[in-house]
């Protein structure tokens, strides 16, 4: 590669995903000719300058962002209209700023406010992770083969979406354009529904007599560790997810719980029928996952 | 091993867990005499002896269990009646019925009638099983450091109750005494209500706007993709827990359900200190899961 996409890009917290975007880097040299790290949280920014994440660590990241020709939020959704407000003055004409977080409207509602003229605000969302978090928790190949979903706002600079496109391509994921709205609709269903579902079973299973709690811990059989697992994931950041996907999120919760009550009645009033035909169409939907290997 | 466990030993039903039984027993020989294959579906007992599996193959289990000392039902729970009223006039006295079910006070219901006196019913549940179904679904290791419920009615005998315990520990299983009431709301919770709450939610996909719909599977991330998996599961057997474990399953699904209505209200109303305990709750679950190794 002749030259970087981005000559000095800045990671604006190191976790999960921010630290997998560094070691992705590493990985894949020639993307970015300077990274550097900007977090609040000392403990993890010191733990990045310990794995030597980066080239240059900044506890503030308004500090960070002076000279750099591309920005990319990597804390959960709720704090960026304050990190958008804190770094607006300090971002330079050119400049590319992104974001991965899991919700869009909110994502463009929060941050475009404070994005400078000839700033090109592009966000995207890398649909990848693990439930764990932190600097620690990074991973290389976390993108590899993944999607990564690029929503660019209205009258957004061509060139400045093509750039982030390629940053993506070249960390190993395959790229997708959407609206925000679309956005939020479709991963409201794939992700913050099972989130919600996962956090919420595991507190049902918690609240048990104590007798039977301890047998559901010891006795935890795949169904619901499958769930656990997803469970699992980082407070803030899905606190702040549910928060800021609210309207997609409830209207899907509304349709499951409709579907589930039906699906009650059903094992209720021994609706065999009706049983059989619900399971074998998510076998169906599980077929197509496979077909097109998300599975 | 001097003497095996069980001289003749009938598998009625070939499917994924009745072949895993038959290939645990081919890697750890001496725990049966001879295996014997009963299943009423052509196909599956044709390709059951393709596989060898077995040493006698049966289309007709009351043809199997002539002389046998040993019984083990391996089909959906919802045909255990028919089979038990079948097979009892030819089951020897000593003889050990068991079978594998994920539903116990059900089971205990249909069979018991049947059993002929001097006959021991010991039902039993391993707490195993893939998304697959089928004769060449079947793992050898299956059931190595898996649970297996053991669920003996008032006044079994002791001694077939030892018996298959150490059949189960033979397979590489780790056993645990049960009444049938305790197991059906144990595994109403770990097993059962997920696989409804995962059957629903593919369901829910499915009925989305095609537009949508589509992008669900292309973009289906770690969530929904897990969900996915165990709703991969076969409908005939889905069916008859759900409907066998009606009581349990209902009960644990309307606490499930206030529970999500009131975590939706929180997203709804904005209270994040409500979403972070609850998150938090799920992490220590998790955190225990993976503490007694169960994760």
């Amino acid at each position: 590669m002749a030259e970087p996409l981005f000559q000095r890009l800045v990671i604006i917290g190191i976790g999960h995903i921010g630290s997998s975007i560094a070691r992705a880097l590493a990985a894949h040299p020639g993307l970015v000719g300077r990274l550097v790290i900007a977090d609040t949280t000392p403990a993890h920014l010191k733990r990045a300058e310990e794995l030597g994440l980066g080239a240059e660590y900044f506890a503030d990241p308004s500090e960070a962002v002076k000279g750099a020709d591309g920005v990319i939020l990597c804390t959960p959704v709720g704090s960026f209209a304050a990190i958008a407000e804190a770094i607006a003055p300090h971002l330079q004409p050119g400049c590319i700023l992104s974001d991965v977080g899991s919700t869009k409207q909110s994502v463009i509602r929060d941050v475009s406010p404070f994005v400078p003229e000839g700033v090109h605000f592009i966000p995207a969302h890398p649909l990848a992770g693990t439930e764990f978090s932190g600097p620690d928790a990074g991973l290389a190949d976390l993108f590899q083969g993944r999607w990564c979903l690029i929503v660019p706002p209205e009258g957004a600079d061509a060139a400045a979406v093509e750039k982030i496109e390629a940053f993506w391509a070249g960390l190993g994921a395959r790229t997708a354009k959407m609206t925000a709205a679309h956005h939020d609709r479709v991963i409201a269903i794939v992700s913050h529904l099972p989130h919600l579902i996962a956090f919420t079973i595991c507190g049902t299973a918690d609240d048990l007599a104590d007798e039977t709690r301890d047998e559901v811990l010891q006795f935890a059989a795949s169904g619901f560790r499958d769930f656990t697992r997803i469970a699992a994931s980082d407070p803030i950041m899905w606190r702040d997810i549910f928060i800021n996907n609210k309207d997609a999120l409830l209207e899907m919760f509304a349709r499951f719980s409709e579907d589930a009550q039906s699906m009650a009645r059903a094992v209720r009033w021994g609706d065999t029928a009706y049983i059989e035909d619900k399971i074998n169409r998510s076998r169906k939907i599980r077929k197509s996952l496979i077909d097109i290997k998300q599975a």
